[in-house]
């Protein structure tokens, strides 16, 4: 059935007919001018946005249409995530191309749904257009009884650290514009690098527990570690160390990386949306935020510390030590998942 | 300059420059992975987005960019307005092609402050990609101290009425579709016509009043009175009566139908992007409305009543009556600004 043919009102009801049922602080849900919903009593609100292009954040044959709606939510879900928030609500914005068929936005929404579920989210509502592409923007809402966790607290002498594994999803996305799937891998292992790049776990747990624990300092891995690196020191207005041997790189990613012949710290440094989170503590916290992640089974690991502004920002490798520079995923600058 | 050459964070930086200081429930503003607000102890939160896709929602050439800044975020801020909330905070995600420049971004965002100081809005952040088109999708949250007027609320025996005056915004649409400006049309006649095409007045403290003042239900008018009309009804389970001869449409509308060969009838029931309010309230309200708008300078203009559902959704124009269809435009069926 062609989208034109049931109009946006009926894609609209066709869509949201399957959505899980709200929370009870779901005032008014789906289908009127706006979405209503009572927040906690003197709660911190949160809110993010972040809008998926097609061609330019996916290309659509490299990524079920599950996949691509699960991951439109995960990514904000990791930036409430980052400032220690509960993600609550969210309203998603989708245009729809013209050769798109009903089956795809049914696929796209059982993936939002999907991940909605998971992190007990309320789909409350967004907007339905026409474009030339696939364009999807999700806004989330989030809630924190406790003061945020910002880019800009950390100081000197804290620690530097990460939860799980850096650069599977940079390799995922390598074997995946390759073309021919595997690159010689064991198929599982191929699978889970894929799986790294278009189902990211948002730590939203996690997040919460950093911040519990006592973090100074959190963000979200999206641009790649140097980028969040610098953004948490050029905010808090201090330098860092980071060292490459300490790094959470996993033999999968390795093997890859020797497979494609690519580098595997180019992945973990540069390559982006791992959707980890990089945390600053000072040393008194980190019992606590192990302890907490251990329970979480989210592996914590220390890369690093804070250090004064004018060391600089420093990766240390080996018996080197350069600038550790952003050269992230810019989304002006770079190419297509670079 | 070039988008390109500034990179994103650069953009960023460069647009969030100016924007008015936040009052004193945000936290954290731009910048961070999320913002981050206070809400008042025990009011309900309203959220809602809306996309505008260059092409389909707009034309660049018929639009200026400041103008387009502000009516972006008008048309969010009308759905709070339709709830009887006021909107209070707004994330925007943009999608920039690369055929626009510095100059370009900066105007549409002034046109984005101008609207947010006029109504009080925080522009707590936002994403921005590049795309192939212009891509525009603002999310705005309000808060309300009552509870929210919904579409289904409307009683038989309800008086429908709408705020302001309707078509002209059609009509402005039709000139500027015309091409040459005006149209014969005296220039300030022409220039009022597509000023309320391009920056429509989200009816904000109207919309408060009306909730205020004991509305049934509410909705905004941006798909045409008729689809509103059938929106409420449907939504309430009843019927409703129109009358042609109360619509509120002025000279000035009626004098480009005149010069454009065009029906202003058909202006003021399909041609949508109004944003005025259709609103349903009970006889012992309508006193208290009157007054309140009246107070706001904001006309209210009694259209027609709520009926049972078995009379149907009729339209009563001189001695005919007729079924009142949405017929209002429609994303997926409709061609542009139809």
């Amino acid at each position: 059935m062609r989208l034109q043919d049931l109009g946006e009102f009926g894609l609209i009801n066709h869509l949201t007919r399957h959505l899980p049922s709200y929370d009870d602080t779901v005032v008014v849900g789906v289908g009127d001018d706006a979405a209503v919903f009572r927040a906690a009593a003197g709660s911190f609100m949160l809110i993010t946005c972040d809008m998926l292009v097609e061609g330019r954040h996916f290309l659509r044959d490299k990524i079920s249409p599950q996949d691509l709606g699960y991951k439109a939510l995960a990514v904000s879900l990791s930036d409430i995530a980052a400032m220690g928030g509960l993600p609550r609500h969210a309203v998603i914005a989708v245009g729809w191309p013209k050769y798109v068929n009903l089956e795809y936005t049914e696929k796209l929404y059982s993936g939002i749904r999907e991940a909605a579920a998971s992190y007990g989210v309320n789909i409350l509502g967004g907007d339905t257009v026409k474009a030339p592409q696939l364009v999807l923007d999700v806004t989330v809402v989030g809630e924190s009884g406790r003061p945020p966790v910002t880019r800009t607290g950390a100081r000197p002498g804290d620690v530097l650290a990460v939860t799980g594994r850096l650069g599977a999803s940079a390799a995922g996305l390598a074997l995946l514009l390759a073309g021919e799937t595997g690159q010689g891998l064991p198929p599982e292992v191929a699978n889970r690098l894929v799986g790294a790049h278009v189902r990211p776990f948002p730590r939203v747990r996690a997040g919460s527990a950093l911040a519990e624990a006592g973090a100074t300092a959190m963000i979200d891995i999206s641009d790649g570690l140097a980028s969040e690196v610098n953004h948490i020191c050029n905010g808090s207005g201090t330098g860092a160390a980071v060292y490459a041997d300490r790094l959470p790189v996993d033999n999968d990613t390795r093997w890859a990386a020797e497979k494609l012949q690519r580098d595997w710290l180019q992945w973990a440094l540069f390559g982006g949306e791992d959707y980890e989170l990089l945390v600053a503590l000072p040393d008194s916290a980190v019992a606590a935020a192990r302890q907490a992640l251990a329970c979480l089974e989210v592996e914590f690991t220390i890369i690093g510390e804070v250090t004064e502004q004018k060391h600089g920002i420093q990766i240390v490798a080996g018996k080197e030590t350069v600038p550790l520079t952003p050269g992230g995923y810019d989304h002006f600058r770079g190419d297509f998942g670079d």
